[in-house]
């Protein structure tokens, strides 16, 4: 893995799993699923599927089965620290059927920042990686991701997530970057859903959302069109901002 | 399923569908995850799996047919207005096979908050129900939600999927609550990993989770004890927190 470089294919897809009962409590709130699809729609990866699941190893397992056949990538957050419930690590070996050890590279970056008497039996377990992974470095607290097959394993504490992926990113092959305009119309859903919906059937190659929100006026709609292909964006675009003057709807 | 009073059994368990293309692309933050696992929590049901999969029909059936045959119950958000992208109620209908029709008391909520010239076709969109279905209440902007089967369809605007939540609660069978107790320690995970593992192991029925964090003068840890059972709680979060004045990291 750590050879490859980026490479430019038509699609490339990726599913995210986050670990932690922490998460299905609603005691912490996920920050990282968002920050995860912005960053990856940026550089050309599609998220096309997200799970939480618990703690728990036949449910990690089940849950990284199902979706490393099915996506170019998966990446995981949580369950990689020292304590009793962080089990990713060992749950990938067994969905991967390889065998899990203390990894000697990982034990260096650990001593990177702590001193050999403070590497205790239970910061040894964050050493422990399944056998033919990659590390994925970790700036912030030097504990280390891993990268094994289409999996790329990593922190769950957002600010080491955030940097783990700026570690991988540049090794991830990417598509064609998802392009998209917002148009704000001044009403409701269902008053531009008939126009907006012939559009998208003249379109059928860009992809036209739309999305109610509400502000101090009342119910609003942002439109978002989009497409890999600038050109076949803009005309698009541009048929939602017509059908909007038409209807005077548009944004003054 | 409107008769339906509050039943208390031992385990109630649910799962969320989050269905949307506005959240894999990252352009919305979700916002209903954690409100979802917080309410279910606190009112005795267990979000066991969350999944997010985008305004696709074949990915919804999937999705909702994996998890209702799961879980007690299974809520949805999104995809319920009038626009061509809401596709939930449809793809529900070929879930559970069977047929979809404009549904006279949908329409009657509808014209709660319109005045029929303003009911125009893709208005009338949001009163399909799925045959054999109950509505869900929309306080907020009359367009209801539907409950078939174990399945609850709520909106996805946060405010209204709140509003629908309310709606559908009494009316949900609930489990024992999951007590929690958290307790500060002031030091790192690896700190306490090893003591509290041994904890963990001497009271196999209660949860025992620890979430680092970091505040100004570094990392922190929460440590989480949990049980339906108040004595069993009140023994492990004493071990818990006799265990960090050992170590001289209880929280002053």
């Amino acid at each position: 893995m750590s050879e490859a470089t980026a490479v430019e294919t038509s699609v490339v897809t990726a599913a995210l799993l986050v670990i932690g009962d922490e998460i299905l409590s609603g005691r912490t709130k996920d920050k990282n699923i968002g920050y995860i699809a912005e960053y990856l729609t940026a550089i050309g990866i599609d998220l096309t599927e997200v799970r939480v699941v618990a703690d728990n190893e036949a449910s990690i397992i089940e849950a990284l089965n199902a979706l490393r056949g099915r996506y170019t990538y998966v990446f995981t957050t949580g369950g990689i620290g020292p304590t009793h419930d962080d089990i990713t690590a060992d749950s990938v070996a067994k969905a991967f059927g390889v065998a899990i050890h203390e990894d000697p590279r990982a034990i260096a970056c650990l001593l990177e920042r702590m001193k050999p008497e403070d590497l205790n039996e239970a910061r040894r377990r964050m050493a422990r990686i399944p056998d033919g992974a990659e590390l994925v470095a970790n700036p912030v607290s030097k504990a280390p991701g891993f990268w094994i097959g289409n999996v790329i394993v990593m922190a769950g504490v957002p600010a080491i997530m955030q940097a783990m992926l700026d570690e991988v990113a540049p090794k991830l092959a990417t598509g064609r970057v998802m392009l998209s305009e917002t148009i704000r119309a001044e009403c409701k859903e269902g008053d531009v859903a008939g126009p907006l919906r012939a559009i998208a059937e003249r379109y059928p190659d860009v992809i036209i959302g739309s999305y109610p929100f509400n502000d101090e006026t009342g119910f609003k709609t942002n439109l978002v069109v989009r497409s890999r292909d600038a050109a076949r964006l803009a005309v698009a675009a541009e048929a939602v901002r017509d059908m909007l003057a038409t209807l005077d709807v548009a944004r003054p």
